[in-house]
């Protein structure tokens, strides 16, 4: 009955399964084994990218901060979306690995850039003003921060006007397998095709127990990523370890069967909010997380159950009867009857 | 007839005189000099701060940027205003100065911070959250950006603010000579007796050659700034130049009286606009410094008269009867007649 | 028959029956979960420092990293030996970490600091000169990079000094738990009894997947760690992984159990070294690595039995009768069989 | 009678008559100004260098700073002499700039990098090597650190490793001018005929208030190297102040006329210290600075007659008898009277 975040529900089986198997295997250190090799050739195949550089590490952040700080110099701005995961959550990692570089904050509603807020962003920033920071990457989040989705077309019309101007374009992917799950879109038209450069490819949040991958779909900087990954202590020595992780959750499609499941059980949630009162759902979820109003009341009732999620109660509390917002985030691991039995917390009436 | 900035304006002569002077006497490098050591003696006795610690440096930007880098973590928040000149203006020069520190833009009215403003700013910000940046310093600009002076009192309300959240407060006083001469307020009583604690002293704008102060009301951090200083390349060899500067500046109240003659010709500035058609004052002017409308012909007209300022056409070309933003300055050189030909030049009907 | 590091061996059979447990476990993310708490908890007992603040990391750059930079200023130079892993193999990690700091190579015979060689560098740097990059912390290393150890007496001998001159220590303890498991001395008595402030405790090498852990012996600087941990990317969302390894690594003193395999293997290696011709230690063993000098020919034949470790061959080819260094690592799975191959392989007459 | 350094003399006529000559001359802010712009000309003139870039600063260290950051990636090592000022008077500008490189310290007599030192230092590192930093840019001081040169043919003998290994060669010429008027000996011959990439152009030293030039003789990064020096807060926006320094610097030969001066007066203190009794000299001065040994006793009759210099005089008080280094530096203003003081002080028996 946790549904504060993705992170907490358990590794598949079939990804511990791979690390006993990684574990008795002959190993060369520092990624020279055959599971990272493996790991890396499978992103290529599945992204239909056979010439991508693919980099594991074992942290979102750390795998955002490297794409970041490889397509940014520190005089840079990155445009990135106002409530980005790397501009609120991530302590300042881009300013880390960038060496300062700026964030600058991009509006859009339903947690999405436009092209129009985009423009606008961007002709803040006059290029070749040496008193300015300059413009820099452009980053997207798919699935975003509020569980919305950007379509194949609302990425290329980012993609092609960051291109116009020259700039590239990262995507933080750490649900990246939601989207694909739910969308009737390829991993390549959802990324390179659609004019994404640099691809940060979740697994920790479905199902892996820490691992994630860079990708760049121009290999032509994968040694200076492999010298800021070493150089941020992100290189492990046993990295079959990252690589058996990586290499059991894209074969065979384990990544989308996964991040299927989490998707099924969402979208009974939602179906189920119908006989919910004064539920409200404040943003379309496109995969396994959503922020809901509902009566404190409801709260109060699905916690007395155990459910657990977290819930935005800035400043003063709220009077009984008003609406709160929480975050409500579904796992592979999560049932059938858990949903239900939290609609049911729900639902009835105080 | 430049009004481009204050910077356009000659170093007055008592400046060039006291760096001939400087250059004849005996000399000890690395600030270990009497005109040092007398610049450092009148900051503090101007400001009534026997005990603060005086940093000179050749610019702004470095004046900021040493403040800034002393008062916060790599991982905190700078609040400034969000048209500050260390945001916008300085290409990241806090960023790198503080290894990464953010810059986050806190909304106003006039170029100026409201208590309401912070408040909401710093409530974005949760104390102790790992995954968040967190709350370092507030930094006030005195003169704002557009021209307008914080009061005393609303300096007072912003400091108690950042003072009951455990954040230290830095003023960059670029223009502070202008609000000082324009107030009925003491240096001290702008700065430390409000709750300042770290000022950017300039003399550039004003008369100097090219000279700030960096002051730190509580010398604590003396040693960690000079060596940030050295660090950053800024301190100079022949420091005795810097220190010939800044003290001739500040004895017998020179300062004050070249901000004056500058804040006079505004004011003539502000009183012949009455006759000139269509003039519109973006923001009260507090000093030197103003915004305004005007029609695209009355600029034309002052073009041609040999005028130089810089106005602001931010898209596409505007039809000649529409309004155009100007951005006018004066320096402590600039003449009634020279005031009264640019008025001229914008009256006369097309 | 791989001995070219303790990295290449596996996890050992505890540490995956952890993995196992922690998986079905719920959890609450970033470190607020039983299993990293007990990892905390059992460092501070082993260690007999109930006070320490710990932090567990995947790998011992990163933990080196965060130790270091949390001790230094960007201004100061960090002594280490000459040959210390911070200096030649992290790609400059503490540099990147420290934003910036200067690593002093200290020389020394046997990988090892001395107090002479540690005083002479310290006498190179003028405390107050503010040309000069300033005195930051002390770094040793046990097992050393040569596969010394320092005794506690010669700990204690460095850390005065560095105590005398205000200085902080850290020691990387990538391979500490050989270097206690083969020493009469106490975790406590070889780290913070011995006058070591900073801790980064190995696992990886000997028997985990990776984790290691920063232990502060003083927690004053805790709430900085977590945040420099966190903005470099290593705080892991899915944390009871790291801490399940630490835990069941510590519990029931299985670290020292598993570095007295390596150690005894090591021994069984150098045993029989007397009747391996021509065969030279180039320093004295305290735990389970070791260099050789051997003759091409015996390297020959261990490579063609299918022995795998490193050879130093710097500059041009060598005759074939000459002598060639080697690195010899043992980790805890390598057995009495192998040793006896290895030391055979190397015998047998040409 | 300061020999301390030669920043300690004044500025030049000449410079000081230019800087009032720009104060009444109109200018545009931030380096669009008649002065800059001729002082740039004038630097690729005197360097036969028509592509250069050329961007003025106002100190040493932050050319030596900016330059070597625009050839340096954060992971690169630079290798520099063991007693390099950018290693060792610079208060770790260079890791500050670079973000973190490391500063390698390559040994050789009289203060001069050898071929064969060089070539020992870079076999250190391995390129490809992802554990290791990676080989950076090689920085030489002409004049050195002890006041040798660099033949024209070993700086071709360095130049040419470098570029053999695909490296970059910064030419710190605080001193240059004394280096080029005291050999047969072209600027361009010196720097980029001789495979020189960036030079730090010192004026500060040799009669200027504080202006130096990075040029980059090839002006592919100048844009870079503009934001970095902005970004630095070394952009004035009085800039006419700097240019008028270094164009009067420059123009009709000044600079090598001044420098000319004092290694002239340097010459003259050799030829008298023949007569000088027990003095040893440590290095063959090549311009206007040289480090001596001399009886205890002579210093002590040269300090009782008013001259200043600096003594060397680590470790235990030495007896009166022993011989005590110090270090000599003639500035463009010292007379041919106060150097037959200063030897007929020394002279003297006791």
């Amino acid at each position: 009955m946790n549904f504060a975040s993705d992170n907490v529900g358990p590794a598949a089986p079939e990804i511990m399964a791979a690390l006993s198997e990684a574990n008795t295997a002959p190993h060369m250190p520092y990624g020279n084994d055959p599971f990272t090799a493996r790991a890396e050739a499978l992103v290529r195949e599945v992204f239909e990218a056979p010439d991508a550089s693919v980099h594991l590490v074992a942290t979102g952040s750390a795998a955002n901060a490297l794409a970041l700080a490889t397509l940014t110099r520190p005089w840079d701005a990155i445009f990135c979306h106002a409530d980005a995961h790397v501009e609120l959550d991530e302590c300042g990692a881009p300013e880390f690995y960038t060496s300062g570089a700026k964030l600058r904050r991009v509006p859009g509603e339903n947690a999405k850039i436009t092209p129009e807020t985009l423009r606008t962003e961007l002709d803040e920033i006059t290029p070749g003003n040496v008193h300015s920071v300059q413009r820099g990457p452009v980053t997207l989040t798919q699935l975003t921060e509020l569980g919305t989705a950007y379509s194949r077309l609302e990425i290329e019309a980012l993609t092609s006007i960051a291109r116009e101007a020259g700039l590239k374009v990262h995507l933080d992917g750490a649900r990246i397998a939601n989207a694909v799950a739910a969308a009737n879109v390829s991993p390549a038209e959802m990324t390179w095709k659609a004019g994404v450069d640099v691809l940060s490819l979740g697994g920790t949040k479905n199902g892996c127990l820490g691992v994630e991958a860079v990708v760049f779909f121009d290999p032509q900087l994968a040694w200076e990523v492999a010298l800021r990954r070493k150089r941020a202590g992100h290189l492990w020595s046993k990295s079959k370890f990252l690589g058996a992780q990586m290499a059991a959750y894209l074969e065979n499609g384990l990544w989308l069967e996964l991040a299927g499941k989490a998707n099924a059980r969402m979208a009974q949630l939602i179906d189920g909010l119908a006989a919910v009162p004064e539920a409200h759902i404040v943003a379309p979820p496109a995969g396994n997380l959503v922020f809901l109003d509902l009566p404190k009341s409801a709260h109060d009732r699905a916690f007395a159950k155990g459910a657990q999620y977290k819930l935005r109660t800035r400043g003063a509390p709220e009077p009984d009867d008003h609406l709160v917002r929480a975050r409500i985030v579904c796992d592979w691991s999560k049932t059938e009857a858990e949903i239900d039995q939290l609609l049911s917390a729900w639902r009835r009436a105080a």
